[in-house]
């Protein structure tokens, strides 16, 4: 029976970066996996739909060339080739992962893996020791009873991003950020699209500023969007696909070829061995502590599973302080109020922290500051005038509670609110840290600049 | 005769903005400006420029369509309409100047404005005075004396983005942000573009690593680059323009239609009466103290003609300090170090801090990251695997000496690193600031790993 330090189960990004970082740590280490190196995210997630969106961003620009001076006379999509560069994008990633593994020297056992007693993990009937395991599993897509997917009219973002065949009209369940990003690339494509959200925004966990601006941009951009709506029945019966969709005003039957459920996700948790080694769960989660520990010394858990944000970079980071703490290290638990959320459909959004409703809620007096990009030199030239930096400081110490923003390429400017925030930075700071003109991310200054009365361009 | 508190010399980026903070400030504010109101960044600098390159950078994504999986058979750009939409631009920012101005109750004189003794101001004849005059008269583009432009043949930037006929051989001289801005813009649109730059590699004030990856990404571009290199005669007699260029081979003529002079700036101090005021000036720049002083007390000056970087940003940040000061608020002198610089061809360029070489003349003993794009997942899965992040750390206290970045939309990225910078981060904090995926923003988290051996995805 092969021995090793640590154990990983799961090999999407919180699995793999974990196991880098054991490696470079000096553990001896493996990790489990019964499907393809580097999971959901790399094979069925982030990357791939990062590859459909960029094909439909370069879409709108042939459809829009005029705008920049350029003629495009005949130009269209070949829909299975904008799927296979997806495709071909994530292969190339897990081959990437594949090469990590080989470079750091961490085996990789092909199969199911299930949790034994005695710290042990039975990989497709063969057993491996561990002196530390780590569930990083993950989680698919989570299946409505009104909306039971059948993979081929009723589906989830697995089949969404590989249809072979493009369909005229589709309905996306639910407007997080997968709902989202499928909506946008199918309506760039030029299917029909309608978004179904059960509660009165699309991106409910944006704030409401942001919620708004892309119902608009969506709305412009030809979506339809149906919002405190609900499906609460599928016929699947005849060609298409036909929905019955509840709100307020009554029930309306939606007909379309496809339904994508994006209604969230549910944990793989079944059937690794949790009860037999006893591990505690709440619902679809595994309890752990700040360190990740479960119950059983010798087994963790990070990521998905867990009851932190569903997001790889949060596994990732889970997954690093696991390990590092295992090896002795002295590490500061994950701040879980600091955690950036991105959407890539266009425009992008990206937020930390808390919205004006939340920091209002807890009691906050706040400063709210806005810049719309309508007012930035940078967008008008860019012809990206869409969206706002929104950001929120307490009145009181000026803590900067939160940063919202909305538009073109915000998801790679939400770094620096992160960093600001975890330094416990001033608005004040932000506003003398001498931003460079003309670009998008002057927006954060002139909104923090809006917030304490001192905005230059508005 | 008017009486104002403040009355500002030009309405480029750093008057105007100077102007507007002033009037928040409570001052009774003039603005004279002699041309149009936005002065050279927005009329002839920074967001027409922008613009163009939008052209650009959309007509690359028509040429390579079939990468994204799209189809394109007949496509062009029409040269004409290209600058007229960046002249449009430009347009729509000099008037939003204006509603600025009003807004905030500041008077435009129109004119030329000349500094009186008493802190007077004289407008094409016309005499104002002010407690305090700031002067933000900015710059142009400087000649050779073996370069004479004659704006037909030989040109600065300002004819360089509203030429009516597209050349068809172009010799870019100096490789600056303006120089390498025009070579990537004129090479898109299918000039023939040599650059020839004296020093020994292109956009010489970056971090070597940098100069080399544009060099390697523009020759891919078809841009052809001497460096080393020394225009030293043209003749404009023939048709074109024949440019003799000497090199440590030899002497070489290259002919070309139209030579673009960007060796750098001059200040325009001329005729604004320092003389008559016996307002201190060192070769090329009025001399300030730390709070743009001049050694005549009730006189000022910011941006250009001063002696720090000549940006915008850095002008409208000297503004700010200045007017502030006068209104007894406690400022910062502003901390030349910490200022980015950005070149926006593609890839982009944006960098802040010491460069490796400039750490090590320092005598810093360095920690030095570097991540290359191409091991992002984000930058695979938007076709833009060019250019890295690299970072330098002091290794002694672990302040964060530079931070240099070639790459797709790393303009909007350094602002992170400004920043960190200001608020005296260390690598660790960099690195536990959680950086969402899949981000180009990543490459900085992974840069840092780097130079603490730390790094995942390498």
């Amino acid at each position: 029976m092969s021995k090793y330090d640590i154990i990983v189960l799961g090999s999407g990004p919180g699995g793999y970066v974990t196991a880098i970082r054991a490696s470079q740590l000096g553990f001896k280490t493996a990790i489990v996996e019964k499907e393809n190196l580097g999971g959901v995210c790399l094979n069925w997630g982030c990357i791939p739909t990062k590859a459909l969106l960029k094909s439909a961003q370069v879409f709108e620009y042939l459809k829009h060339a005029n705008d920049y001076g350029l003629s495009v006379k005949e130009f269209d999509k070949d829909f299975n080739a904008v799927v296979k560069r997806s495709r071909n994008v994530a292969e190339g990633m897990s081959k990437g992962v594949q090469f990590l593994m080989k470079k750091n020297k961490i085996d990789v056992i092909e199969g199911f893996g299930k949790l034994k007693t005695g710290k042990k993990v039975d990989v497709d009937g063969k057993e491996y020791s561990a002196d530390h395991i780590i569930i990083a599993t993950g989680a698919r897509s989570r299946e409505l009873p009104s909306l039971p997917q059948d993979g081929k009219k009723v589906i989830g973002y697995r089949e969404a991003m590989t249809l072979t065949e493009q369909p005229k009209k589709m309905i996306v369940v639910g407007s997080g950020a997968i709902g989202v990003e499928f909506a946008y690339f199918y309506n760039s494509m030029g299917t029909e699209v309608t978004i179904v959200e059960f509660l009165p925004n699309v991106v409910p966990v944006e704030d409401i500023d942001v919620s708004k601006q892309l119902e608009k941009s969506f709305k412009k951009s030809g979506i339809k969007i149906m919002t405190s709506a609900e499906v609460t029945k599928v016929d699947t019966s005849g060609k298409g696909v036909k929905a019955t969709v509840k709100t307020a005003k009554g029930e309306e039957i939606l007909e379309a070829d496809i339904i994508l459920s994006a209604v969230g996700i549910k944990t793989n948790i079944e059937n690794i061995g949790l009860e037999d080694v006893g591990i505690a769960v709440d619902r679809d989660k595994i309890l752990v502590n700040n360190y990740y520990q479960t119950n059983i010394p010798g087994y963790y858990a990070i990521g998905d599973v867990t009851p932190g944000q569903a997001l790889a970079h949060v596994a990732s980071a889970e997954g690093i302080l696991c390990v590092e703490k295992i090896a002795g290290q002295l590490v500061e638990p994950l701040d879980y109020g600091n955690i950036p959320g991105c959407t890539y459909a266009s425009p992008e959004i990206a937020s930390v922290g808390l919205t004006e409703k939340q920091a209002k809620e807890k009691g906050y007096d706040i400063k709210v500051g806005k810049f719309p990009f309508s007012a930035s030199g940078k967008a008008s030239a860019s012809g990206a005038k869409d969206g706002f930096v929104k950001v929120i400081f307490d009145a009181k110490y000026g803590e900067w509670l939160g940063c919202h923003m909305i538009g073109a390429g915000v998801t790679d400017m939400i770094a620096e609110a992160v960093l600001g925030r975890k330094l416990e930075t001033t608005g004040h700071e932000v506003l003398k840290a001498v931003h460079p003109h003309p670009t998008m991310s002057e927006a954060v200054m002139e909104a923090v600049a809006d917030a304490y009365g001192e905005v230059i361009h508005l």
